[in-house]
């Protein structure tokens, strides 16, 4: 595949299935080209001569062209794209629709377009594509009504519908770009490729993008690591809630992953998510004009006290802070400011501040080193030029380098003030939490450019034993397996309580009078997942009663299902809870994004509360740990209410085993261990469930 | 105090302190008022002759008005004030600031200016206000640059400068109002006397307002309940966050109360609480134009896949559904769909839809009797018509009567399609997500204006014991009692286990032998606020260990604190925890709102997991009902993971009978019942800990 930054920079475009008649999608590529394409556009029609006066080709081969756009009916498409890679054209844009969206035949048809792709190597998009636009070279390769301004965001989406949109709606509030790409079906190039091809652009500052889903997304995890130490993301991955998830199944015909993946998977590829269409924006539009902030504290200057309250709230809710001012800058705000002001944070410079007096303040707090950024906050006063607070705010801006947000309330009166701020990269909105979002999210892109992303630790695990035992499904009718895969777990260094599984009373106790003090005893058997609601477990087990509570179990498995499998019974040394917290740890296997690791309370509590946190696997040690820290019972973890605290780092490394151990097995589909018992001193599982998937072993 | 409504009806305004010096609060005021109110506008100025080419008056006392408007210095606002009063002038509008918000000498003239007004029984706002509106009349009685245009919101702010800006902006945006009110420093008119007064203003359809505090949370619930159900209110309410709260104590000089208060008191109220200024006049446009749906599934018809998905997210995010279709609807859309649409919600016409094909989705969805709303989503495209499908939009809203949110997604193209529909008071929006809380707001208000209040039920309980028990810290140092305290709540009617405190080792061992079983027994003393920090408590101990346990817990405390008073020892049964859940039921009292109630999880997980609701006292039974409710682990009590639900009537009244308790002794400062045991067959407080303010006794 040729360089992708190739097929934004073309010089001669072939448009295959060009024609002037009107209201076709052909005539309307041909004008958005004609328009402005700075290089050549050449035609391609067998059944015409000329289209817009220029002398039609019959076939691409003819064209010499490095771009191909196909616009003829699905039947003669991949022909079309095929004659296009013989004549060694490496770009394709495939707005013919007809694909994998209409069924089995329009897949079938997919299947073989991206064959014929990959057999000449081609930079492919679409198929049922909306088109590519790049704006340094004046190509509007799409048939959408709206031209880009030129910017330097790029823009990918998979609606197109919703390009046109955006572009309408960006013309009218100054918004330009660089490149712009409807991703349609993705047969070949997907968001990944546009993140490795954006993220070396020169010309590209920020990468934007709505999806409904990502096809790979290990890949994206690591294109958009290395991207994101440069060039923020912000996307909006709509299916976000249950009946959004059901839409973007229905509407692009793919199988949803769960949105924690997606959670995860995105905040582990730094990118920043974006929930609405406003946010998205609101995002992208400081992160291309503003510097990030180099701390997270705000000064808010205002000749409001209300609307200054309303601003420290938005500060409030967001991840940033009101600044603490330096004695010298509570000094000069005294200095500056009469009977009635408030030099704290958020600043009143009262309503009958003047602009100087306006701009002083804001000059005062962009020079107090506890200061990341500023919002200046103002209310129309008779005594005050907004056009001239504009034009203050942007010099004061450029001189000290650090991130304003403007937030001039008011209609009629704030527009003559838009055009200076707006020039300048700075926003400026009526509503504070607005003006509040833009500079979190460039606290949160300097967290994420400055990450380092760790290797995940290797553990020295025993792999030939893990598989020995995971093997063992391949002789049952079911393949899940319980408790009797603990060595599992004990083959990749999970530590388990003392204690075997057993098939006769005598057993049991003998492995009950090698372990000191009471066992607990558990019925071991495929068929009965609930152990606990047919008295299957027993608990604090004195070794005299150990035979009796043998031959209890089986009968109430028995009873409960006669013809269930019964492995045998579980002795297990009692793991003492009273200091110590249940967690639960597990996986299950996203079909985007793979193993996807949950970290949680444990016990009772894990349903109820889904006080839960996930990461795609392989994790490091610095995500094992961040995930203890990120449940909300993490105190309870750190030894709240005069608890001593429990081994956390155990907890993590645990983590880190069951990454390793699920990432060198793709065969297990799902686990739990649960409860993973956590205490000062030891952590281990208690109980595992897990399914295996005998094709993959 | 006359009519409230008269306030905003006068027939006469007195401006006292009017003049046309350049720049002057009196200049601008008498500007405003002469510029278009439909009655007299009488200048009282002892040092002119003439204010505006009118006669001005030595005093108020000689204008006859109705309403009178002082813009006096602050040391003769007051005497003006009395003036008016004696003159039989029943409205007062004090503009002069120098009062409450200005320290002490201020604080002292607000004491005067409220005795005056009580003494004349006025209708006094501010001082310190910018100012009253009200468009029927023509009035504006502010010293702001704007004037409101008319309307049928009725709006109060508590911040002078947030009235400019949205009006500012209002005007901008074609959005009216029918009063205006500044609100000052609330010396005699507050928020509680405006809501009343709108509720049952015939021209007020929606009650607006921004808020930094509310003076009396009890009177604020009842009014507000009474007034929602028929009128929204919608309110900004600042001091959110710690930040904002401590931002706007400094800035109004009052006392925060927490936040829980403010959002438990709000919601008892029946108001819609806005976060952000957005939020606030997104509900409130809907409010006033749009009826509320009679269900809360709505219908999204869109040209658009993507932008349907994205509209279902939001629906997802909200208290509203996806509407299900008829088994007609469908038919009807698979009849009028081609190829390619999708007749399931969100329906998508297809981007080659034109009017009329969109125009009968819509028409067909708001027909079905599943959807109670319906979004309209468009994007862009060269067969579509924005203005005519507003057209349409409009026209269909009107004839099913069902409330319509459109997202016609765009910026140029979309604008004359904008009249229309602002016209018929059917927001506009790019972001689907803005559409759909305007519907959220609606059906949120549905149920708010059918909610019933029931009165709190009247316990039989013992008010003298209980008084007595409360009166005990009068002969202490410490106005805390714990566990001593257990038969407080006894005489409320709330279970207690079995047991009692002793002073001696024989009397612990006595008490332990009238009960079943093995006890608990914790130290008593109010010097020891954590006993089991100190090992103060002992759980599980059978009854031949109670007297060596007796004599171990007070040696205890001597060495943890020698000179601890120690009340006793408490011996109590043992409350099983192995079918319980541990749950905590408290109060504390809030400066504004009054005694608040808190239910919640209890145990080890009250400060970790916060899982807490809170309300207002006094509540009637279905309000407790519902705090059993709304915590994540509701579930829990209701049995989950085959548990035995739990009594969770008996945990409903122990909160009604704990609400009845503090309501009946403002003596009681806070109290919490931590825990009390929940279990499928009783409900019991093991543990109790409370402040008593004697003076209150």
């Amino acid at each position: 595949m040729g360089e992708l930054s190739e097929l934004f920079a073309p010089e001669r475009i072939a448009v295959v299935g060009a024609t002037d008649r009107d209201g076709s999608v052909g005539r309307a590529i041909m004008e958005n080209l004609l328009d402005s394409f700075v290089g050549e556009v050449v035609p391609v029609n067998p059944k015409r001569e000329s289209v817009f006066d220029r002398p039609a080709r019959d076939g691409v081969g003819e064209t010499d062209a490095d771009l191909a756009v196909i616009v003829v009916p699905p039947d003669v498409a991949v022909e079309s794209v095929r004659e296009a890679g013989e004549a060694g054209i490496g770009n394709v844009v495939v707005i013919t629709a007809g694909f994998g969206e209409t069924g089995s035949e329009g897949a079938a048809r997919e299947r073989e377009l991206k064959d014929v792709a990959e057999a000449y190597d081609l930079n492919l998009v679409g198929p049922n594509s909306l088109g590519i636009m790049s704006t340094p070279v004046g190509m509007n390769a799409t048939f959408g009504p709206e031209d880009a301004a030129a910017g330097r965001m790029s823009f990918m989406s998979q609606s197109g519908a919703f390009i046109t949109a955006v572009l309408d709606w960006a013309n009218e509030q100054g918004i330009g770009f660089k490149d712009v790409v409807s991703l349609g079906n993705k047969a070949v190039l997907d968001e990944s490729d546009f993140v490795d091809a954006w993220g070396t652009d020169p010309d590209t500052d920020v990468i934007i993008g709505y999806l409904e889903g990502i096809d790979d997304g290990q890949r994206f995890i690591r294109s958009a690591r290395e991207v994101t130490q440069d060039t923020p993301i912000v996307l909006v991955k709509s299916g976000r809630t249950d009946a959004g998830a059901q839409a973007a199944s229905s509407h692009t015909g793919t199988i949803a992953g769960s949105d924690e993946a997606y959670e995860a998977g995105l905040e582990q590829a730094g990118v920043i998510r974006a929930e609405t269409v406003q946010e998205l924006f609101d995002a992208a539009r400081v992160l291309e004009s503003q510097p990030v902030p180099e701390r997270d504290g705000v000064a808010v200057i205002t000749n409001a006290g209300g609307p200054g309250v309303m601003t420290t709230d938005a500060i409030g809710d967001s991840r940033l802070s009101m600044a603490s001012f330096t004695d010298e800058t509570l000094e000069a705000f005294r200095e500056a400011l009469p009977a009635g002001g408030n030099v704290y944070n958020p600043v009143d410079v009262v309503g009958d501040a003047d602009n100087e007096r306006f701009r002083d303040a804001v000059d005062v707090a962009l020079g107090d080193e506890n200061v990341g950024s500023v919002i200046v906050l103002a209310c129309p006063t008779a005594v005050l030029d907004y056009e001239q607070l504009a034009r203050d705010t942007v010099a004061l801006q450029e001189e000290h380098e650090k991130p304003v947000a403007a937030c001039f309330m008011g209609g009629a009166r704030v527009e003559a003030a838009e055009a200076p701020l707006a020039e300048a990269g700075i926003p400026n909105y009526f509503d504070p939490a607005r003006a509040v979002d833009g500079l979190d999210a460039l606290s949160r892109f300097r967290d994420i450019s400055e990450r380092e992303y760790d290797e995940p630790t290797a553990f020295d695990v025993d792999r030939e034993r893990a598989r020995e035992i995971l093997s063992s499904v391949e002789d049952r009718a079911d393949t899940r397996l319980g408790v009797e895969a603990m060595d599992l777990l004990d083959a990749y260094g999970i530590e388990t309580p003392e204690g075997d599984i057993v098939d006769a009373p005598a057993d049991a106790l003998e492995v009950a009078e090698g372990i000191d003090g009471d066992v607990v005893m558990k019925i071991v058997s495929p068929d009965i997942l609930h152990k606990s609601d047919i008295g299957g477990v027993k608990v604090g087990v004195p070794h005299e009663e150990v035979y009796d509570a043998y031959e209890d179990l089986v009968s109430r498995a028995r009873n409960y299902q006669p013809d269930a499998t019964i492995i045998g019974v579980q002795v297990q040394e009692m793991v003492d809870l009273d200091d110590g917290v249940e967690t639960i740890v597990g996986m299950n296997r996203d079909p985007q994004f793979g193993p996807l690791l949950l970290f949680g309370l444990g016990g009772i509590f894990v349903e109820t509360l889904e006080d839960t946190t996930f990461r795609v696997a392989p994790v490091s040690e610095a995500e094992a740990e961040t995930m203890t820290e990120e449940i909300d019972a993490a105190p309870l973890l750190r030894g709240a209410r005069g608890r001593d605290p429990v081994d956390v780092a155990g907890v993590a490394e645990t983590i880190q085993r069951l990454s390793q151990l699920v990432t060198d097995f793709p065969a297990i589909l799902e686990l739990d261990i649960n409860p993973l018992v956590a205490t000062p001193d030891v952590v281990k599982a208690v109980d595992v469930r897990l399914t295996v998937d005998p094709e993959e072993l």
